[in-house]
């Protein structure tokens, strides 16, 4: 496939309390139809990202909500895979565009998070997992990660340092993005020291909890585009809870999208130029970038990998407003692949619950005459 | 198109206390799985309609516990539009299947609803209004249709018998299908003298609250079928705020899906020779039947139909578990088209919010050698 992406935009992520979930929405919608050359007339289906504002913000109904704000009246729906719904939401809108139902298509993600009660959002994220199941058990999303770490350390050795570095790397990289949440630049004794919140998690191993929107638009092949074309989306999905599951240290859905969007793109890990993945813990990014075949398991750690991976600042420190996180992936990647002068490829993954809900997409950048 | 539906199944609706949500959707998926002749293994997308488990059941990421219960590791999401989240989630699974990304789709719907606070209910069912429009201004959706049928009372000069007697129909044809929520044979005086809700709308006016789910498993362009193809998915929306319209008698969404729905099979209404529309409430049937071409605008109190419309029950004594209903919408008609002798096109219309998000289906059977 070859999907052009039209148009982006990404409002900035933090605590954002002078503006409300519509407020967002309607700022990432206008700015990417902005730098699309496009009227709302033009956007043919709406797929908006969100997670949790039936519950944090008393709004469901998002895809409505998103074409009621651009007064038009296509087919517009909401898509929710916990943390994973954006990309989840890309897919969807690949799907439309494929199936020729729409010919532009409008994919937005918004999470509205800081003005809730904390206690609500730590019981909110939980629906991502089965209540049935780990849910029920009384764990919390952070310490299931925790458990996850702690089985990491003990196979392969590793300890609070390795994690601490990529905090650090993509606080570091937050600094060049305005639209970052956080911009405090942080050292490996910063994060040891941070309070613990789930050993050997702690505060500045995990993502804040952020506002914010995005959105993206596709057009459909062959259509004028900036330079940049989606060339591959995939996804897949592992079992709900932890204990059902052969290992706790690699992602069997990370494995299997990435394996399927390679495919589709027809490279391999090593053409990936540049890569955005799901960093909502430290811990998660190490095992995303052994899981998408960048280096060997048990590696990450002490790998100096050859390509920059999130330098938007990663859910780390760029935040992590959920049903946004993933669609503002694909919005730094693109606006990276816009600037580059050479051919470029680049990756994102985003991940919904623990390794659950997985879609890789991969983005090219064509120079003129190559 | 002509996308054929592999296999269908619903749970009895009603007040389902043994039965918690997955377990539900557990036997909707597997009973559809057993109608189709399928394994696990042959589904390859899995798009799960829920509105308000999130709020009312502590669950969300419902495609990954769709698949989880299922032990497979496809590409799963949930997708919600409010009341209307079936009807959309169905249009998903189209385009899946026409984008080439997916060959055996299946969809499902769940709700659970009758173990939840009323008051609960109540106030999630807003969140398909908008927060900060209809629903700040502590308007109930029961009042917002109440607003709407006050409205069409005053223009077409119908009462409270008109909209009595299409509770009674629903009520009479519940009796035959054993899965409805109400076995309750009602009369036009029942309705009349029972408690006011929301002027003019009184309680058997109402659809009831229920728990149930069901899926739908359709196919591949040219894979076998037992008889009934999809020849049509539309959907479109309208402003989430009833203040919006230029007339609150009349669903623009109705009217635009139903328009490209026809266009898609190639048909008009009087082609059609069956239909189960969204009677959240009793004055939603009138308007549907207008809006979707079967009668004039005012007419639908007094028109002697001639086709039978929500032999189901519809929502009104089939019952309305929300995420579940567009779903069941289609797995009625399909039984009903599979039980026909005669070639048949049956339609299902299927709303989220006061006229918001509408998705309207085409279904037809070709008897043999026809």
């Amino acid at each position: 496939m070859k999907i052009p992406v039209l148009g982006i935009a990404c409002t900035k992520f933090g605590e954002l309390w002078h503006q409300s979930l519509s407020d967002l929405l309607a700022q990432a919608e206008y700015e990417a139809l902005a730098d699309a050359h496009l009227v709302p007339q033009d956007i043919e289906m709406i797929v908006t990202a969100n997670m949790g504002a039936s519950v944090w913000s008393g709004q469901g109904h998002l895809g409505a909500v998103s074409s009621d704000i651009l007064g038009i009246d296509v087919p517009a729906v909401r898509i929710e895979a916990a943390c994973g719904s954006g990309g989840a939401a890309l897919a969807a809108g690949v799907m439309a565009i494929m199936s020729g139902a729409a010919r532009t298509v409008m994919i937005c993600g918004v999470e509205k998070m800081t003005d809730v009660d904390p206690a609500q959002i730590t019981a909110g994220l939980m629906n991502a997992c089965l209540r049935d199941g780990d849910a029920f058990s009384g764990a919390s999303f952070v310490s299931l990660f925790a458990l996850v770490s702690q089985q990491y350390f003990l196979q392969y050795g590793i300890g609070r340092e390795q994690l601490a570095k990529v905090s650090v790397k993509n606080h570091t990289h937050a600094l060049n993005n305005p639209l970052a949440h956080l911009h405090k630049k942080i050292t490996i004794e910063d994060v040891l020291r941070s309070p613990m919140i789930a050993d050997p998690l702690s505060l500045l191993d995990c993502s804040p909890i952020s506002d914010g929107a995005a959105c993206i638009i596709l057009g459909a092949p062959g259509s004028a585009a900036q330079g940049v074309n989606l060339i591959a989306s995939a996804q897949a999905t592992d079992t709900m809870s932890l204990a059902a599951r052969p290992t706790l240290t690699s992602f069997a859905a990370t494995r299997k999208a990435a394996k399927l969007a390679y495919a589709q793109a027809g490279i391999t890990p090593e053409n990936i130029n540049v890569a955005e993945v799901h960093d909502a813990f430290t811990m998660a990014e190490l095992i995303a970038l052994e899981d998408l075949g960048f280096c060997a398991p048990g590696t990450a750690g002490y790998t100096n990998l050859t390509i920059p991976v999130n330098l938007s600042g990663g859910l780390k420190a760029k935040g992590h407003p959920i049903g946004a996180t993933g669609v503002a992936q694909a919005v730094e990647m693109v606006k990276y692949l816009r600037a580059s002068s050479v051919n470029c490829v680049g990756l994102t993954h985003n991940m919904g619950g623990i390794g659950t809900t997985v879609a890789v997409h991969i983005f090219e950048k064509r120079s003129l005459g190559v």
